[in-house]
């Protein structure tokens, strides 16, 4: 209801404040008996962390996860999964003189409005902090549904475009870059160009591409929880995004059906992918893939007009560390996401058979 | 879990196949004691029914509700409010050729690959014929926020775009032609495309633009359920949705943060609006708008390859009754989810003052 | 939310009135491929429906229930079962003189202060009209979980007790008397004081007992969603219910741990059971057993002090068609959302194997 | 879905072990701006606490409450409250013998059919440990609905009860004795009763009474949601518990409805309380009062027979440390959710006013 948690059976309540003690989470409905890898756990949370490359916030964060319950002996009980990752680099002073101001197309402002205060430091609650716990429950999910092949990789930064079907990049490239992009001509004019938008104390956009693999068919609810629904609605959650399309997408909108329809083999799968996978609402086996777009981070180290709480007009000058693309650190939050949608869908689908 | 709901709050459920008895819901969490302006929600389920231009579906259904509880002496009591629709005009034997048949693009195969078993009658539930009751949620919650304006339109149908930013169109003429765009030459351009596209057999995409104005400060949920993720995951759930974006949306990921943030007014209100009138997951006051793309319909008339459940090739020759482009009829579809999502996070709003 | 709906996985919702058009509700969740037995249905509505003997309401109902989606061809399909009961004797002038009474032990007076206004005909949303839409429910999961065995009875109207434990009772005699209580004298007692106090103008309460046989072990979710607490909110949750208790129950507070503990077998089994089938809130293969007590109905045919709405002091006479005693027609609806609640748990429990 | 969330509006979630590193939980839906007393907190955890009476279990645990965020400046925030509360005191080695035994009537035995593998340690998930984060939950209930009075009591302890109607009881000396029961005179009894049964090497069952005064009229949701089923069901979820009635309970299932029924005063109370404040599942503004029995600690120090996973028949010694009666350390945690389940029922309401 509050919104602080995601997921049918497989199921993220999240917690924490940027600037507070801790953030983390309960992961409940994980299948027991799950031989949990945590390091590989902790590998998802360092391609979230902070100051892992130039390209990124200075904040100097180990984010290491603590399991307080529902692991035992190794593997997951059928318990609860409460974990904390706490928040060493937390420096609330950064932003006491944010107290009283609205930094533009930040939340602060609806904050104010919606709850009649906010805990100012770093965003509190609106923070993508808080993306630490969907990485955790993400890379639990990941290990629950094994088969399945999730791969997000940048395809865009502001106006580069990563021009090539997902079909011929080698995704075991994604990360040897810090940009995250598998092409490596590509990666680094993005590279490039972000560490100019840097130095302009500038920031910018990007998309990010997610294709997921080995799906079986059936996932999905028909009507309101559709699969891409509901992969929808777990993207557009993340901080900055503001489009969310799979298969043909906002192009299959221009298009006719004699050239959108996807001709079925003897085997049932299909010529052409334009559906992404997924055919009212249920994955038919195919790849499913979509593209998720991410607005420039608002905080710029420039000087900017906004006002206060009193609705005095005041001048602001970016403070604190941030990033000036958010698409590279976004790759695993997308990846964990897609995860525990499938997760959920899988579990539920098991629940008939 | 199984899909056929929608909201917490404010909670639509939904039943019925294409060619069964009737479709219908249930409407849960309705708000007391307001008086229904019936009417007002036939003349909804009117611009959606089919048959009522030449350019969308030829099925002749009256789409009369019946209203069955919850409302007494015009008047919500609290209860939840049943209601059915006849299917009038239903015709099973135009599907029975396709009793074993998969149509392309259609939800046919994974049916089968979920349930083991499905009403192959017109798409049974997975039909576009769902979205009546959804029509009737939907006028309903407009009548229980009736200061919020909502306003959706036709802003594309193949490649003709609308190309007026939506401050500049009159609302008022959405309906006043059968594609439902507000401004007459476009909609003039759009209609003879249509028509064309409908003589060749085939079917067109589009996309529908919606506004939702006088929206108050502090709806949204932060985290999981922000008002642009519940917004998306509504529209997505629509039948041929593609893609949604709000505010700048795609080309928003292009843009620069020093571009893109929105600079407070005095009172709060922004001199841009980028952000598409949500921050952080929640409404900031200012208008919010968002588009959705729709793919063609799949049901060409023309021959098609096609398999049957043996795996078998088959000829498929496209019979019924289908719009050759769904965007016109859906233009009220897309109200109604909004306001069902408007509604309800307005309730949630409400517990805490 | 508000309060229509019951079940995670398998779920019905509700609606309708006692005088209205219609009751009915929708199944959600219902695994695809169940080969419904309708005549089985109906066979519960009957055991439910008023009229059926001379110690029930007289109220003519037919109860017929008519499904509108979800079953195709006898079998259900995995969509939501949608279905109505039509309220064929309805005879809301009945309750024209309630309009602005306060029945004593009613829930009028709540009605008007929760929503502020109400449906005063025959109760309305708060008669046990509703529980119609249960039994379907309930008729239709027992179905869909056909080897468990719920066998509920009448074990007490008024200080007339069944003092027999209920592996002594034949359940096959349950409704061979119109009290449904397994035991023949004990049954004719019950009987002829129901009789007397129809005759005085006067109703009595009662206890229901019901028996779950052949359940699995390990149905049940630990901590808050407890089996017991489930089947507890479900028989808390039908009208004038005021008390559950399952295995020792209230005597098993009175007892010591060396009396009260159940001794293992070998293969799992023990040797007592005062568990009452669930240990942990989890069942243990061992018979689940429970009992629920029923207050007697409010509505008597003598004449009672009362209140209007202004708060003026009137007298009333009780009117209309109404039990002396609900536990007989109650016997089926305690079975049913028994039903509702096991196969929940079932469907639950398979999502992990 | 896996049962460890209670709650819609105020909704908590609970994670840990008995032997882990710690218990604790996420409550979401908190109202923002409530000033929290976190000694009020940490007060009822002490009731709680073992070790604080001859008569309890001697575990050594300060359980001191960590609250990591939703907090700020004293108030809530209106983000999620996590908090953890550390086992110190976990001695997991004390179970290292109970590896591959299943003591009876505890909850290993399901566990291992459920979920295929266990946490052993002093039952794991099991435990009554896990009402810790309930007690915290609660709380921050009472403090954010502060003008409702909440006060449970030992009514009973073995055939010990304490005999008066709760009207002539001072609620303020329930904490005064160890057993919790505000009639000094039989709480001397109980005492005496527990010391002897403890020696033994046994342990005793007994009940609880709850009192709810000053709800206002309207909470609860009719049919499913009834104010009483989820009180029922909020109860039985506690450890240990066997049975709920509330109002006349199963006395009122022997009475007539015209000794039953609760006549009006002019100003809508009643003069009789038989109904227990809730009528129709929605609360009239009478007290609230309702009785729950626990059993018999299960674990009894005295050997006992049993079997092993393998099926092998095994005596059992009892150890650890543990309860030879629930009832005096139940008293904060039925209060405690009677308190969530209101403020929730609160919060609902208020979405409609």
């Amino acid at each position: 209801m509050a919104g602080n948690t995601f997921g049918d059976f497989y199921r993220i309540t999240t917690f924490g404040e940027s600037h507070g003690v801790a953030v983390g989470g309960v992961i409940d409905g994980c299948p027991p008996g799950i031989a949990i890898d945590l390091a590989a756990v902790q590998h998802e949370l360092n391609r979230r962390r902070p100051g892992q490359s130039a390209i990124v916030s200075q904040r100097r964060e180990p984010d290491e996860v603590q399991f307080l319950s529902g692991i035992f002996e190794g593997r997951t009980t059928g318990a609860p999964i409460g974990f904390i990752v706490e928040n060493k680099n937390q420096k609330p002073g950064d932003y006491e003189h944010l107290k009283d101001v609205y930094r533009p197309s930040h939340a602060d402002y609806v904050y104010d409005k919606k709850y009649g205060l906010r805990d100012y430091r770093g965003g509190g609650r609106s923070s993508a902090r808080e993306t630490v716990s969907r990485v955790v429950a993400g890379a639990i999910a990941r290990q629950a549904v094994p088969d399945i092949k999730i791969n997000a990789f940048v395809s865009s930064v502001g106006d580069i475009l990563l021009d090539k079907p997902y079909q011929e990049l080698d995704f075991s490239l994604t990360d040897s870059n810090s940009v995250r992009c598998p092409d490596a001509a590509t990666a680094a004019r993005m590279e490039e160009y972000i560490k100019g938008i840097r130095k302009e104390g500038d920031t910018v956009g990007g998309t990010i591409t997610c294709v997921l693999q080995n799906v079986p068919a059936g996932l999905g609810e028909p009507v309101f929880d559709k699969l891409h629904a509901e992969l929808g609605k777990a993207m557009l959650s993340i901080n900055a995004v503001k489009g969310f399309e799979y298969g043909s997408g906002f192009c299959g909108a221009t298009m006719k059906g004699s050239e959108h329809n996807d001709v079925f083999n003897a085997d049932g799968t299909t010529k052409t992918n334009l559906s992404g996978g997924i055919q009212g609402g249920i994955s038919n086996g195919m790849d499913i893939y979509f593209r998720v777009a991410f607005k420039p981070v608002a905080t710029i180290m420039r000087e900017q007009d906004t006002i206060n709480r009193a609705g005095g007009e005041v001048r602001l000058q970016g403070r604190g560390r941030h990033d000036p693309c958010v698409v590279p650190r976004a790759v695993p939050i997308v990846e964990a996401m897609a995860a525990i949608v499938l997760l959920d869908f899988y579990l539920k689908q098991q629940a008939y058979i």
